[in-house]
């Protein structure tokens, strides 16, 4: 049986998580008055930092996955059963709808939104693929070689991704509902969702091939 | 009693911290011309890495705390005594103020000064609250379960909150209080001190026992 | 014989690379609206994570060159046999080009372009002679003092290079070839790629004697 | 008698640092377009990126000082002979010197200037004072605590140097000297080189001090 403290480290870390990037994203695009370059160095600073942080912080407790797609691919490699990996995802997407609304309430907004920025089309959903197969990869090569990097490791990741794909890497199914719910920088029209999940997920089981024949054991040059 | 030295390092540490704190504001204001966002990367960056060396620096003499909310916090934990924590506030505020002034000195401005920002309503409360709940919680499981890490934990967390949180985080009574008398960048109106200071305290009292909860022991997944 | 994951880990990481110099680059300007100065940070942000991720995730199996100019000091110093060079430098540059179509994707762009921006004259070669000559003897520095630094010192590296460089620090022939095929932010006009490789080269060849003799024994002041 | 390889090193890391300052200066105003806190942004990124990278690769050299205050502090505490801090004060400001050369051959700027920004009054001799101060203050203190985490130490520093002071933090004569000789985003009227010497040898003895009272034994709060 799962224990309690990792279900409540996975909602709580994935609130926090997704209160930084929704509200981080409100204020950025606040003060950057139109420059979007700006307001995205700010949202990449902050979620990159909390991610740091949170995977410090629980990542003794549960892992800190935070991400239905990085818990999939655990129970896949028998990490987690499926069971508890269903219980993470129901905490994860909790969490980063909890997180939405506390991000709403600090910036005295209305508390249920619905986005309606469109992320649509071949590039965006091949960027969320990309996007998601390089967490996952990142992941699971940091825990081979450098256990204790994970959190730089992932928060690097994360902060590269917000530039180099043309979806500014959602790279996680949680989030992507989170977001759906929040119409601010960060948004995703409800409509576009099911493709980015559809998107992440394949791309986290792409990961999951290519780290099994990269990282199984130890070489060298 | 308690050492002179550890009372040394509080107080020369919150100088600097605060000095910091208002002066990057000021120079990032001054350079940015308008654009907020780009004055607060900048700001960000220095208050992070200040943070980052003072606490490497002043860690193994004091703590590090640098803030009454920390202090209060340790004392409910026994790692001081009240007494002790005490001194360590009247240290903190003393060296807030005295790097209020510094900074007021390097760049030619009036030394007294009153600050006029209005950061008031539920919207900041609740920030200020969320914040120091960050910051302490930051603290706690950093001190847990990676205590080489504590200052990239901290100034990472204060560089997101930055941005997450309405009120840029302060997240600490002593910088408030400086803030307080700087009408710059960082300042915040004298009658709003009171609800950012009671909504810190209360922040930081939810984390410890958000941290009593989760950190109590170690556990695997 | 060489590993098959060895080739597969380079021109894995070199694609990865590529995609994220030249994807952030296009997302960047395309945000800045005109202002290269912030196009550049986040350019730079990406990059330099990146490399820190791929290092990390890829050194322990290839050594993670993803650059010509690197595999060859390394044949240099007998680290690599030269035909173990030479399949390193193919993977390099058909990885470099993979990652420039890869993102070319995401964007929604042609996939085959040719770079049209003009980057020649004295002041290019040097630079890129510089640039090269710093990356190689950071390389053979960190390795000699903290291997496990290597990442870090990499990533900063270009970060710097990015910006003290008139050229923007290049500093690799595979990514000047696949940026020649890029007419976006990070491109290269493919008549200058001869001069840029050959400036690298030289810088490459200098930093390995400069290396010889600075790194050849531990000392203490 | 003082290596070679320890005066090279000093020379050679001086000439690396003050071209990338200078460098990283030109080509950041240039870019940012009249926007003098994004070029501030490029500029400390690159300055505090290099000297992290130069630490690691010239401390178990040289120390890596590449700066006259700190090697006149380091023979104030006997870890230099005065006959063995002279050299390396020379050899700092010949590298210093000979890197603002390289900087502006990479630009096509004419090699020899004089720069004219006015940088004086209390305001900025206070800065120098206390940016120095806090440059051998946080030296001495990582070197106590925590010798590993020097070059983040320092390069953080500096990063947050350049916000929090009106000056900008040169905090280094041989800089200081090389500025005067770039009439570029970095520079600095050779009329006021004077003033900013001096401020930062009181601000150097002020640290040196400073530690001896706070570093003098590990203790524990």
């Amino acid at each position: 049986m799962m224990r309690a403290r990792a279900v409540a480290a996975e909602a709580l870390g994935s609130l926090l998580l997704a209160a930084c990037v929704i509200g981080s994203g409100v204020l950025a695009s606040r003060l950057a008055d139109g420059n979007d370059a700006v307001a995205l160095l700010g949202n990449t600073a902050a979620t990159a930092a909390m991610l740091y942080v949170l995977i410090v912080l629980l990542g003794p407790i549960s892992g800190a996955h935070f991400n239905p797609a990085v818990s999939l691919v655990m129970a896949l490699r028998r990490a987690l059963t499926l069971n508890e990996a269903l219980v993470f995802v129901v905490a994860q997407v909790v969490g980063c709808i909890a997180g939405t609304l506390l991000a709403h309430a600090m910036f005295d907004l209305s508390l249920l939104q619905q986005a309606t920025t469109v992320r649509s089309g071949i590039g965006q959903a091949l960027s969320e693929g990309v996007a998601t197969f390089m967490l996952v990869f990142a992941i699971l090569g940091a825990l081979r070689w450098r256990a204790e990097a994970v959190p730089a490791v992932v928060a690097l990741t994360i902060a590269a991704g917000y530039w180099w794909t043309a979806s500014t890497s959602f790279a996680n199914p949680a989030i992507t509902i989170a977001r759906a719910m929040s119409d601010t920088f960060a948004g995703v029209r409800p409509a576009d969702v099911p493709g980015f999940v559809g998107a992440q997920i394949a791309g986290a089981l792409a990961a999951a091939s290519a780290g099994a024949l990269l990282f199984q054991e130890r070489t060298e040059t």
